[in-house]
């Protein structure tokens, strides 16, 4: 087993916090061991610290982030209602891939990708949806897209959003915004390796939820009677102990090191990546008011390539002779942009600087 | 983060290989560097040695053993078909509620709990089902039930077989058995943590696989893009790279005793365990043909409770005075016998020896 120690600064996932490591060695317990289940539960308040919400169901998926996504979108939609998404990039169209195969009729409001959507045109798409989904940090262009000019319009609808590579990179917030579902994933500004999507579910969501999803494993109504069993916790799926144990320990240090102090963290290592690239002459794919800190979505500066040298072959020298990882473009931006992540324990100034030194000994 | 050390005796999670813990500490890497896509793919091969089988799509689905169940089903099984499923304890009625799911018609061939699936009057029960679905070890029960009297016989039929608590521990052979698509999970035989579910899917399933399934994240056909992608590998969802590292490992583990080895070693513990429980005179769930080695189910001795006591205490007393975990009774079972796992790294007779002398103690 040969392992390179890499600089994450992909789309994720990145570096996870040196403690998060330390978690995966702590001994095996049952999932129904009381001494488990006390972890469970305090991991399910760290979470709803960082989403800056009350909802009692708040849990960490036995998947990984589109696992999430799943779970929100089975629970919740079934044959016949409308869901209108917005879609600015590959994972606003992924949720109408989750949404159809639910058997909704989804409503599509497309906006150019790098542009963030326009909460007023997704607002008038459809006169009464059961639910409006929306991308908060787009991963695919690094755009962020607004969820409180939603939650505060929405009517009678609910607000799904996917908060995947949002969550512990910027401010979210749940309760303030009217969110009614929200997922994540662990391996973007959390510090932890990928594995678990954390969701968290409104009450007016949870009076909406399906009582016979067509999912089994993602049936939040039986999940929620072992993660929220009053006494007795019934028994659903073997839950993965380890990851939870690496969630617990990277909230952890998220909540520690202050949740305002981390965004903080993310926002100065993305203004130096950006004001980098875009003092080298770069152009970044997200207008500077709806650009993520955390995730930037660059073109490739063909100008700089090297004679017979195509984006994917600085890719890889970047990861051979730095072993810093970085990502394509995904989608329609595949071969047309850089994706650069600065998540988690990964968002130091020093990585920001060594990527931009590293940057300028490989291209022409 | 109290952890105190478990031997893990219940019907898992199984006490995990040191090898594997060594494994969650190696630096995480993306998900489509050349070095982990090396080591995924050295996992599989390793997956298709303890499956037997030589199925290209052989691969850990991102989720813990009950999300290859429906990994399975979905793939398989869309409305109108019928499935037919043998019921001899709670995980052959969790796979009639999956099959519901996803709008099968549920063909049940119902067995006392305890006693095996009899293969001719599932075989009978239809006479053209599109898939036969039967669990290979019933972890409720501790009862084996046959596999390759259903490959022999199954016709037009495809067999998924539930192999969560067999696999790595007793003789699984799906190309002998003629076993379409079998999954399993990390936490039991394989001594690994939860979070992965092995699965492994014949050519004649690959091609009658949906191509569109209700459910996005566990589209296998999108999923095998990635997992057998040749050249490119196509992103579908963040693979879970830390718990693929703990898997390659635990497998790596198991291979190096060998597989024969290791299936005698679950063996010697099982029997012995069987041994002495009979020997104070316990009675066992499975009958002695169709007793799996791995898990034992024991009826709860009543007459040997001390006053005052019920089985949960016993239990505790259990976890709390030797840190020995074992399992309580599911579904029609539940109060009225314990379940007793040796499985992974726990089948040590050590354990054996300790868990025996234990019950003496706290037993009246």
């Amino acid at each position: 087993m040969q392992h390179a120690e890499r600089i994450l600064m992909g789309p994720g996932p990145s570096n996870p916090y040196p403690e998060v490591i330390e978690a995966f060695t702590r001994p095996v317990m049952g999932h129904l061991d009381g001494d488990f289940l006390e972890l469970l539960d305090d991991t399910c308040d760290r979470l709803r610290a960082v989403f800056r919400t009350q909802n009692a169901l708040t849990f960490p998926v036995s998947g990984t982030g589109s696992a999430g996504m799943e779970a929100a979108f089975v629970n919740l939609v079934s044959g016949g209602e409308t869901v209108v998404v917005g879609v600015n990039g590959v994972f606003g169209e992924r949720m109408c891939d989750a949404a159809a195969r639910c058997g909704a009729r989804v409503v599509r409001v497309d906006e150019e990708w790098g542009t963030p959507l326009e909460p007023q045109r997704i607002l008038e798409a459809h006169p009464d949806p059961a639910v409006i989904a929306v991308v908060h940090a787009e991963t695919s262009t690094g755009v962020r897209n607004d969820l409180a000019g939603l939650g505060s319009a929405k009517g009678d609808a609910l607000l799904l959003a996917d908060c995947v590579t949002s969550l512990g990179g910027i401010d979210v917030r749940l309760d303030d915004w009217g969110v009614d579902i929200a997922f994540s994933g662990t391996q973007k500004c959390l510090g932890v390796p990928p594995g678990l999507a954390p969701v968290s579910v409104s009450p007016r969501a949870v009076e909406r939820m399906h009582c016979r999803p067509q999912s089994w494993y993602f049936d939040m109504g039986m999940i929620a009677d072992y993660v929220n069993g009053a006494g007795a916790r019934a028994y659903h799926h073997t839950a993965p102990i380890s990851m939870i144990y690496a969630l617990h320990a990277g909230l952890g240090v998220v909540l520690d090191e202050g949740l305002e102090e981390a965004h903080a963290r993310h926002q100065e290592c993305g203004d130096m990546l950006q004001a980098g690239l875009e003092a080298r002459g770069f152009d970044l794919v997200a207008p500077s008011e709806a650009r993520l800190p955390q995730l930037t979505s660059v073109h490739v500066p063909e100008a700089r390539l090297p004679p017979d040298t195509g984006e994917a072959d600085i890719r890889r020298v970047l990861l051979e002779r730095y072993g810093i990882e970085i990502g394509g473009g995904l989608g329609a931006l595949a071969g047309k942009c850089w994706r650069i992540g600065c998540m988690g324990h990964t968002a130091r100034a020093r990585n920001v600087t060594l990527v931009l030194a590293a940057l300028d000994e490989v291209l022409a």
